[in-house]
């Protein structure tokens, strides 16, 4: 008999495993019915939360660490990748801005800044990359990336030719943007932007809308900031020629899509298609007689762009069995069984608390997956 | 291609399901996958708590009524069921003499005893049956099945010839034991005791210092009910010339497994064993392509007689595949695997607490049952 390979593709399982540890686990279980078989490890993450790691753990690559500007202006220490190639970093903004930085009393998407995301893209092009992959999911901002920008060379000036202050309160005082000492090496960067969302940058279903409210902004907020980010697009569109406002995902992380696409080379990807192509999953999965996959959660909303869904579609496309795992399975999963997951299995074992069941999941996942692999053994 | 058949065989899952409950479920979920094969569902139980339902329910028999007296001389109503042969009887002694039928404040081996499980087989005799199978786990008594005897027209005199008080808490005062009034149709009923423990009547390993205390005996009470137990036995042995001191089992449920044995046809038996031969088992599995069986829980304990070890044991000589589904994956199921369960599963989507899980035992049970069926759908 052949031998089998197992392609182990599953995301992080938030607050439990990053996706290398899942593959680790899932290794660990199916192994001992399958002693002998191949276990290709794809750490996968969907351009959210884990996307560094997961690109740098399917990469070889590293993690490095860099002291930069919070939300708030506090001194926060972000996380960014080197892939394998050694010439494609990866970022995260949340890492640099994100909402997990602010608190419930200090959030204020008025005053915060995407000035440490910049930091963070200065600090890639200094160590001679030539592509970033950043996702740019879960901000505290709303400043139409002038932050980012800013922290690149940009300047935001109002009518009396005064810096503004950051954050997206005052951007009605924009006046004029001097891109002059703008970072030169921008230009020859290509910038991967993982991004989900479809939002404009203005309007109802702009960024101050739609992600202000969990960001902070009160109503009044709300329409302050919608109407200051229109100004900001009215004065890029003049003097600088570029139309970003209604481009879909340009609102974004607080309309940080617009200001990647303003001042960097930007093409806007879904997260889990850039993940598939740096992870080099379709090629992984040549050879595959199965794939696992798996998630913290797995439910209806799976099948809008996580990871389990984009693995399933993959595999499908190469016409491979996919088996899922989670630590929580919710309504609907139903409707993945259309979308290529042949199987859903929790690893829970019994009544639990969360906490107790996150510092679990590896025994968990093990135990579970080696059971599946039983089952998958009655066709042998 | 052949339709396949599922032979549904789990025990009930506590506080959830009935045994037939979850074959309902089960089939449920994998009759999406397969939707034209067979299905046969054997209700199962180990001879504990569910075992009267489950022999109704696989036999097509009837659960009835019985107002009785119960452990501590009050009123219960006690469930009985006659087998779909209406031939065969099925007992729990829980029902009347159990141990959920005191409080903490009220259990006292001295004063508790079987008399109610006695007017159950009696009540029996009554209906015409020839075979009663009684399960006798669960009971508050420690009585030596005095109770039971005297329900059923026994005397237990002392040495004035005064009827003794019921309970194990006087039996030092025994002097003689007057059968001549006995129910005579005990002589011609066979009498199947379902019982899974082999501890003696008397001494370390006996009835009263084993499960004395979880019945509400202090220590001086388990060395005055063991000393009364041991000269029950002595009168027994002396006057009715049987010898049950050491038997194994006789001391099971305080000592009923001893009365039963003294006063009635009985022979012991381990309770998954019983179950398994009147449900059929043996012979439904005969065209098994899958058995699919369960418990609330399984764990390193399963092999010890409970239903999901019994089930795979009997379809592993009929050389069937075996997989146990179960609300609570406990330490030690690999132990499982050498014993005929070749996969386990949690049903459990995700963190909850018991009360919620419990509640929803019939939908998870058959999400998970159809997810197993679309990886055995591999192998078509």
């Amino acid at each position: 008999m052949r031998e089998k390979t197992f392609v182990l593709a599953p995301d992080s399982f938030k607050e439990s495993m990053t996706a290398k540890e899942v593959c680790i686990a899932m290794e660990q279980g199916i192994r001992k019915v399958f002693p002998t078989a191949n276990y290709i490890h794809v750490p996968m993450a969907d351009g959210g939360e884990g996307t560094v790691q997961s690109l740098v753990d399917a990469s070889g690559g590293q993690i490095h660490y860099k002291e930069v500007m919070g939300p708030l202006g506090q001194t926060v220490t972000a996380k960014y990748g080197i892939l394998g190639d050694g010439q494609t970093a990866a970022i995260e903004m949340a890492s640099a801005s994100g909402i997990h930085l602010v608190t419930k009393e200090t959030k204020n998407p008025l005053i915060t800044t995407t000035y440490g995301t910049g930091e963070l893209i200065r600090e890639c092009l200094d160590q001679g990359i030539n592509k970033i992959i950043i996702g740019i999911g879960g901000s505290a901002t709303n400043d139409g990336g002038t932050g980012m920008a800013e922290a690149l060379g940009a300047k935001f000036l109002d009518e009396e030719g005064n810096l503004l202050p950051r954050g997206g309160g005052r951007l009605d005082k924009l006046a004029s943007i001097d891109i002059s000492s703008l970072d030169e090496r921008l230009q020859h960067v290509e910038m991967i932007v993982a991004c989900d969302v479809t939002n404009p940058l203005c309007g109802e279903h702009g960024a101050s809308h739609v992600f202000g409210p969990q960001k902070g902004a009160t109503p009044d907020m709300v329409l302050q900031l919608d109407r200051n980010l229109a100004h900001y697009a009215e004065v890029v569109k003049q003097q600088l020629d570029k139309d970003v406002r209604d481009i879909p995902g340009a609102g974004a992380a607080g309309g940080l899509g617009a200001g990647l696409l303003i001042f960097t080379q930007a093409t806007l990807q879904k997260g889990i298609e850039i993940v598939i192509e740096y992870t080099g999953l379709r090629e992984k999965l040549a050879d595959a007689d199965y794939v696992f996959t798996g998630e913290g959660g797995i439910d209806f909303q799976t099948k809008f762009g996580k990871t389990p869904y984009g693995v399933a579609k993959a595999a499908k496309e190469a016409d491979k069995k996919v088996i899922a795992v989670a630590g929580y399975i919710g309504e609907g999963i139903e409707a993945l069984y259309t979308e290529g997951i042949d199987a859903v299995f929790g690893i829970v074992p019994g009544a639990a608390d969360l906490e107790k069941l996150l510092s679990e999941g590896a025994q968990n996942v093990e135990r579970t997956c080696e059971n599946i692999a039983r089952v998958l053994r009655f066709s042998e």
